[in-house]
């Protein structure tokens, strides 16, 4: 692994990188921007996303020996001074730790359900459109163990870069896929056997009551209006019991209480 | 309860609200700022602290009916426009429901101590220096009722605007104080016959595997470094189990699953 410098924030090789906040609000076209030491460590022994390229401030690189060893061979390393990255990245870039990863073309429901093992447990989104629940649930997924995340259309997506960031890198770990219609992704998860669960405020049974079935699906919607009545009719609803008076519990809060309660794992 | 109407940002009856953001890294001199209509309504409802004013957004204040209800008789409510309320503010306030609250005397560990009833259950937290978690683990902490949160003196203000905002109000709520010195808060949360318990990955008991004794502290570090060493040799460690790999937990999401652990509330 050679650093190649950059000396000029117009260099080509980094247009990847530059205006990095315009550039996450008009979409990337295929790529992603992964920051941190700790996320790039699972980008690359993850190994779900290839990387395009990686780019540190050139303090930095000293620091990343150990992690640049599990980099590709043929992945670019550039480095560069503090001002020229601030200059590509068009804002202070303290951290100066980042890499471009390449999205994988949509997998269906259908591929990601084939893969699963007899037992598995998969979590279910519907409207769920705030990048820091998004990348928190993502984070809680994979540190219990989760299979997948199945989200529907109107949940924000899991590679935006503030997602990647407080998902600590699961985002780029656990494997997800988008459903067209939720009422058909019903349909598909109990043909592949799984028992489905709402979590709700409204629900009947405490999630602490619930035993672990073989196959679970976790279904969690939008804090303010929940999942929708047609959807929780053909659902089991179950709830977390709160204190009188402050019932108010934030979605990803209750995925790691509901992670935690249905994980195989033991200390 | 009869509006007056603010027609110039440099009215100096909405001095406190002026240039938000610069006065929350300024600090505020004994004053806090409220947002949002569930935080208000919390703050109101809750009347541990004073109101100073509100302020509203003019096509806010129909839908504020209810709330405004519970704001004292002598508590002045303005209203103002979107523009206004932006020169106010110094940014775009597109929610635009304001309060300004009055800070107490900062409480002592003991007076807290002294009012909780005998089966009680308490956070203590050390070094926690980023709002969203503070504001997350306030919280989660009044949904599953503790009764009161200790900080050490290197954890943020939870009365900080963005940690009102994230703790959806629970910040005004749940008591607080703050210690000068965790060492010794070991010694008086024992002698007032608490059993202390650190969660930490180097934990040795499952959490799971731990009944909810009579009184209860649950210690919480930082994320990277954890507790001090000197401080976890005194306390019971207990572990969240996780997926091998990955096993990586925010502290507001760690807060959240011990405290439902521990929570005495059932559905």
């Amino acid at each position: 692994m050679d650093p190649i410098r950059i000396d000029d924030p117009a260099d080509p090789r980094v247009a990847p990188y530059m205006d990095i906040r315009e550039r996450d609000l008009a979409g990337r076209q295929g790529r992603f921007v992964a920051e941190g030491k700790v996320v790039l460590n699972v980008l690359f022994s993850a190994r779900r996303f290839e990387v395009e390229s990686v780019l540190l401030l050139e303090n930095r690189l000293a620091g990343m020996a150990e992690t640049l060893k599990s980099v590709p061979a043929d992945v670019p390393v550039y480095v560069a001074s503090s001002d020229v990255l601030d200059g590509i990245a068009g804002f202070h870039m303290h951290r100066g730790v980042l890499a471009i990863g390449l999205k994988r073309p949509p997998e269906t429901i259908e591929t990601i359900l084939e893969t699963l093992p007899e037992r598995a447990l998969v979590v279910v989104l519907v409207g769920i459109a705030n990048h820091d629940n998004i990348g928190a649930i993502f984070r809680n997924a994979a540190a219990f163990g989760a299979d997948a995340i199945l989200l529907d259309e109107t949940c924000c997506d899991p590679l935006y870069r503030k997602a990647i960031r407080v998902s600590v890198g699961a985002a780029l770990k656990v494997p997800f896929a988008v459903a067209s219609e939720t009422g058909s992704l019903v349909d598909t998860l109990g043909k592949h056997g799984f028992e489905q669960i709402a979590l709700s405020p409204q629900g009947t049974v405490d999630c602490r009551d619930m035993a672990r079935p073989q196959r679970l699906a976790l279904w969690f919607g939008t804090e303010g209006e929940g999942l929708p009545e047609k959807l929780m009719r053909r659902l089991k609803t179950v709830k977390i019991a709160m204190a009188g008076g402050f019932d108010s519990l934030n979605v990803a809060a209750a995925s790691a209480i509901t992670l935690h309660h249905f994980t195989d794992h033991r200390v």
